[in-house]
């Protein structure tokens, strides 16, 4: 039987060691979009994990590489643990408080880019492993990690890394890169994500910009024709315009409703730190809200660019015009089936001009809410947080838990140190060192628990 | 009676030194969308013009101050010459072949900055006067210079500078800052402009950009707004749908029509220099592309902006989103009114979101095609180019010339060294020494010729 007391203080006593540790992995400027010091961190990794007796490699791709590592333990359950290495471009440094690759604490917190998305989430995981080695001289259970260096944009080759290694990557569950604690500090198991399909329209009608007074009557404009070609995508009604687009989605469950219903009003959330006075179709909160953040399948604008740009005036008739939009999807719609449908949709609108480029994405994946492995994730965070994990059966964001869903088999849970001020992909990105404790200490329990399973 | 031979002789004997000063012209950086050496070139204006007899002085405005210069002529016609000292940025500065504000002359063109927008139209005037005085010691008219600073930022104190100043600048006829020949070295004759209202359509739908997969079912997207609110301007039928908007709309008269059929078709031009395939409209050229081109009022739009528009992909809702438009008009619709209908059909389509800024603007303008200035302007061309000049009888273009015309009461002609290879907007901007000559002896007709009606 393990000692909790033993594991926690473990955990506490070597809380400065495992900062420490976590500061020079923060220090590592991995930005996976900027291909910076993505073979530095992970060769640290696998040293990092050597150290506590993992068999670790690195595993190339044909991006950035994966850090694969595993160790057996008393029991023959294995968890594999997903994670990442990569981190989001510091940019814009001026306004981070410090530096974002010199790891600082303050006011029991720690400021680093990287150090909540996803370098915490390791460290927390490698905290409640040094627990066990050092009091039981074992790990409950055994433990394969699968780190990647391309989360942050957009994991694209991780689906097929993980089809190709189906043996080596079985195991009885997967514990998800994230986790957090919600606004009232009640921690939450997200068990499932939307899909996406995040694809550039684009237009070209000449060979350059033109000038508006010689050519606005006689020339294609590209950003008019991209106008038109969205416009036809959706209405103010905000209903998808592509046929069969909803032929896939299946509405929540009475249980799903009832989870939705326990979660906390975002409104004032909302209202205080986006200024929203309203949403759209009316909604004002509650259930209504919940259920339209999660089960509802969006159409996003994510960016649009043509023409003249800064300040002023400029008579430019623009050649080329460019949206970047996502597509969120619930189950069971499929990335690949929307695509079709927007060229198909495209086409019978008459915008053949309008290209499109595929971004990325994946379908939605949701865990079995009955799931034992995700049930004993949910209970066993009473004894660390006092109340076990509230459940969203869904979130509104995306990720490639599909993969580990449905080619690994896995269910997938969430348990970690994220929080609404972690600011993951903005400057002065921290966790609470508070919360990286009770991370662990759950961590702990969660390995445990499955050994028991 | 003047000798053309003297003349035309003392403007090719001084063309080093007329070009050796447009040279110390163009070395002034007086790019007025920056701010830099305004000053400076309108000073050394006013001394070029001092050293020719001119009483020359620099007028404030709010903005850019403008460069007055007047001098007795022989007659008591009056010419009001109309310039401007400020030219445009000179960036992007690495596709420049030579620095723009180090003047540089090689295969019989000369290259900078402003050497043909619109110093080298300054100088060519010039060259013409010092003929004048050198031959005949005295003007042929009384010249009076208008030289302003804001041209390239859209006027934006001419129209009051000239409505303060109508008994300072009474004249008999205005000559037009720019001319040109045509794409078959055969000069041109603008008699007209269209009018202009180019505004800014902004929405904020939030206080920051916020993630799609969290907010994208449930808050406003400022894109999506903007996209709506844009289309419900213009369809793919190319109709502009303000109330109201065509209704001030004059047809083109059969005159017009038929300069229009006199034009060259600039189909090829288009095509070889814009890769463009086809019109709009099915337009396949000749005078149904120009009469298209110049007696059609648009909406053009010049820059969207909005979100994310990086490399690769970002899941963000935006909060901002802009777009340029500018409406160019013909006679006699105007632009203030355009503003209001504007205003009236976004919050009539429920866009009371929408912001509209005023980015500048005037109404069209056109000289009479019978107006005996014009046509000794156009006459005076044939026997410096061996023909008369063809008559645009307006063109797709806009400018303050509705000032001169409406305010000042004054016929405006064109004449000048522009051509279709100046790069007036665009790396290395330049001038045939060629034209240049022929612009100062025409310029030099000009004067006479007003001098004798």
């Amino acid at each position: 039987m393990t000692s909790w007391n033993a594991i926690d203080e473990a955990i506490g006593r070597h809380l400065e060691g495992s900062l420490e540790e976590l500061g020079r992995l923060c220090a590592v400027p991995s930005v996976s979009a900027q291909g910076t010091a993505m073979r530095e961190c992970a060769e640290l990794l696998v040293n990092m994990l050597q150290a506590r007796g993992f068999e670790s490699r690195i595993i190339a791709t044909d991006g950035h590489p994966i850090v694969y590592a595993e160790r057996s333990g008393r029991s023959d359950r294995t968890v594999l643990l997903y994670n990442h290495y990569d981190v989001q471009p510091a940019e814009p440094l001026d306004l981070w408080e410090s530096p974002p690759f010199e790891p600082s604490r303050r006011d029991g917190q720690m400021f680093a880019r990287g150090v909540s998305d996803d370098k915490g989430h390791i460290e927390c995981r490698l905290a409640a492993i040094d627990s066990f080695l050092e009091v039981e001289g074992e790990l409950p259970c055994a433990i394969k990690f699968v780190i990647e260096g391309e989360e942050e944009i957009g994991s694209v080759h991780l689906p097929d890394f993980i089809r190709d290694h189906t043996d080596l990557l079985a195991a009885d569950a997967c514990l998800w890169e994230f986790g957090a604690v919600n606004v009232e500090g009640v921690p939450v198991q997200y068990a499932g994500m939307r899909g996406i399909c995040y694809v550039e329209l684009s237009v070209e009608t000449a060979s350059r910009d033109s000038h508006s007074g010689e050519t606005g009557s006689i020339f294609q404009n590209a950003a008019w024709r991209l106008i038109w070609a969205l416009r036809s995508l959706k209405g103010t009604d905000e209903l998808i315009r592509l046929p069969g687009f909803y032929d896939r989605v299946i509405p929540p469950s009475e249980r799903d409703l009832e989870l939705l219903s326990a979660l906390p009003d975002p409104a004032d959330y909302h209202h205080e730190h986006y200024g929203i006075e309203g949403y759209l179709k009316g909604i004002e909160g509650g259930l209504d809200l919940r259920r339209e953040m999660v089960f509802v399948p969006t159409c996003t604008i994510c960016g649009l660019t043509a023409g003249y740009q800064g300040e002023g005036s400029k008579t430019v008739l623009p050649a080329r015009a460019s949206a970047k939009v996502d597509f969120r999807l619930v189950p069971d719609q499929r990335p690949d089936e929307v695509l079709v449908q927007l060229r198909a949709h495209l086409d019978q609108g008459g915008f053949t001009d309008v290209e499109i480029e595929w971004m990325g994405g994946g379908p939605p994946g949701r865990t079995d809410l009955d799931d034992p492995f995700l049930q004993m994730v949910v209970a066993s965070a009473e004894e660390i947080y006092g109340t076990p994990q509230i459940i969203e059966p869904i979130t509104g964001g995306s990720g490639p838990n599909h993969t580990f869903l449905h080619d690994l088999g896995l269910p997938v849970a969430t348990a970690g140190i994220g929080y609404p001020g972690a600011k993951a992909h903005a400057p002065n990105e921290n966790i609470v060192i508070d919360h990286f404790v009770k991370g662990a200490q759950h961590t702990a329990r969660i390995l445990t628990g499955l050994a028991e399973m």
